[in-house]
């Protein structure tokens, strides 16, 4: 009854025999605890939080339902294995553009391996997280039921640039994306983005709860954005949502806020307000800051 | 007429023939410019930052009046050389308590050298700076005439760990300051952080800034914050003052927020409200993360 999931952008993946996340007919996804500590990780916190009462209910909806841990035939064909049992997001969803954006410019953290923070700190460098405080991970924008989804490569996301982001973020409201084609028509851009119950709006409750919460870090973690084209053309609402996934690398916050989340946050926030004022194109401002060669020269009369 | 400064907490000092800044007897402070990059690029800054027609005065009142640069006797006798000439934030000021806050996780950016970037790393992991996304650099807090300042040497400043610099901003607003006494009274809390024109005040203007402006990224840039504790305690008003200082390593912002700077402020900011709110001693909350040891067992009913 298991099956890969349709709409999947980034991360693993059920296909060619490899282990990967699954999914049920009854909205259900399953995600394989491949390695044991990550995978123990992320239970302790599906664990912790679906039973923190200080989780007010306004962020407690961008997570994702947790229904416990249970066996399942893996994805591999290796057999039985421990799976996480989570809300499928995008279950019953007509077409959904979807973006997985990992949010902090630092996705390592002090309690882990020199390994793992040599091969972080290597990929934070050579993406975006460093110089935006954000990657983006995977996507796919609906164009039309002729044409199907715009789905860049993996190869093709993990080079984008900082110029690319921002256009590909144009891109994901517009109904002719294509990161080649430089004039993306943003024509769902107040509808995805702005309003009441917009993403912006999502973003900014969430930034409201980081500005507070010091329960936990969150390390190499999604935002997910999501909508249905066709319905919002419709005039359907509440078909635009943002979900918080990925929670391998959450430890304890000990009394602090998670300011490298925050910090990224504000970020990708910043990105889409840039976009919806029509801003983004100016927003480069300019400044002079080479350092001069000749200083000597500029002083005030004094000689050498 | 140039001598060194009393006030001074943080940075090279220009004592027992040493090259540091000075300061003259009509308010000006004297920064030498050393190594050729990093003080032309703080001349950079400052020439830029005092022409910016886009920097509001709410935000320009935080950062120290620029008079240009000039030649002027080394304080290490080494003849004459290039210096900023700054406003002297604490001229004037008397008997003043300052704390020297170096903002960021990361003072390090992509731009800097692979040399200067693994040493940065390096002083960012072993110092509060990954953790808290700041550090302290330097302090001294005024007791009484009778016992002066407590001013924890340099060597105990770099030791500090998250719970020390939690306890040093409470003692910053105390008159019984002491790390090692671990009830400092907090007397002053109210005058100096909090109130319309106090430090969380100034700190939430700033703030509000840095989620907008795209402009400048400033790494290894301090918070300074100082205020007379004689005046506050005979009612004077605006002696509660916050100053952003050292620019050698500020660069382009190219249309992004200082997402690094912005965290790390958001990460100060939480503290010192919540040495206001006389919270901080509970808000370690409880949350278990520890990974399971068990999985296997805690599975639904399946076997393996």
């Amino acid at each position: 009854m298991l099956k890969a999931p349709d709409h999947q952008v980034a991360g693993h993946r059920a296909r060619d025999g490899k282990l990967g996340p699954l999914i049920d007919d009854s909205g259900r996804f399953y995600k394989p605890l491949q390695d044991s500590e990550r995978g123990s990780r992320e239970v302790a916190f599906y664990r912790d939080f679906s039973t923190n009462a200080e989780i007010p209910d306004c962020i407690r909806k961008f997570f994702p339902v947790f229904y416990g841990t249970e066996m399942a035939e893996a994805s591999d064909g290796s057999g039985l294995c421990s799976h996480l049992i989570l809300q499928d997001l995008v279950s019953g969803r007509c077409s959904p553009s979807v973006m997985d954006i990992k949010i902090g410019s630092r996705t390592w953290y002090p309690e882990a391996s020199e390994d793992y923070i040599e091969k972080c700190l290597k990929k934070d460098r050579k993406s975006t997280s460093v110089s935006l405080g954000f990657r983006i991970s995977g996507l796919q924008v609906f164009e039309s039921k002729e044409s199907g989804f715009w789905k860049p490569g993996k190869k093709q996301v993990s080079n984008f640039t900082p110029e690319d982001v921002r256009l590909v973020l144009r891109n994901f409201v517009s109904s002719n994306p294509s990161v080649d084609s430089k004039n993306p028509n943003c024509s769902l851009v107040h509808s995805v983005y702005g309003g009441s119950s917009g993403i912006l709006a999502q973003l900014l409750d969430l930034k409201a709860w980081f500005e507070n919460q010091t329960i936990y870090h969150f390390h190499s973690c999604s935002v997910l954005m999501f909508y249905e084209m066709e319905k919002l053309l419709e005039g359907r609402a509440s078909v635009v949502e943002i979900k918080l996934v990925d929670f391998a690398h959450v430890v304890d916050g000990k009394g602090v806020i998670d300011h490298n989340f925050l910090g990224g946050l504000c970020s990708l926030i910043k990105f889409i307000s840039d976009i919806l004022d029509g801003s983004d194109e100016s927003s480069a401002k300019a400044c002079n800051l080479e350092p001069e060669k000749k200083l000597i020269s500029t002083d005030n009369g004094h000689k050498q």
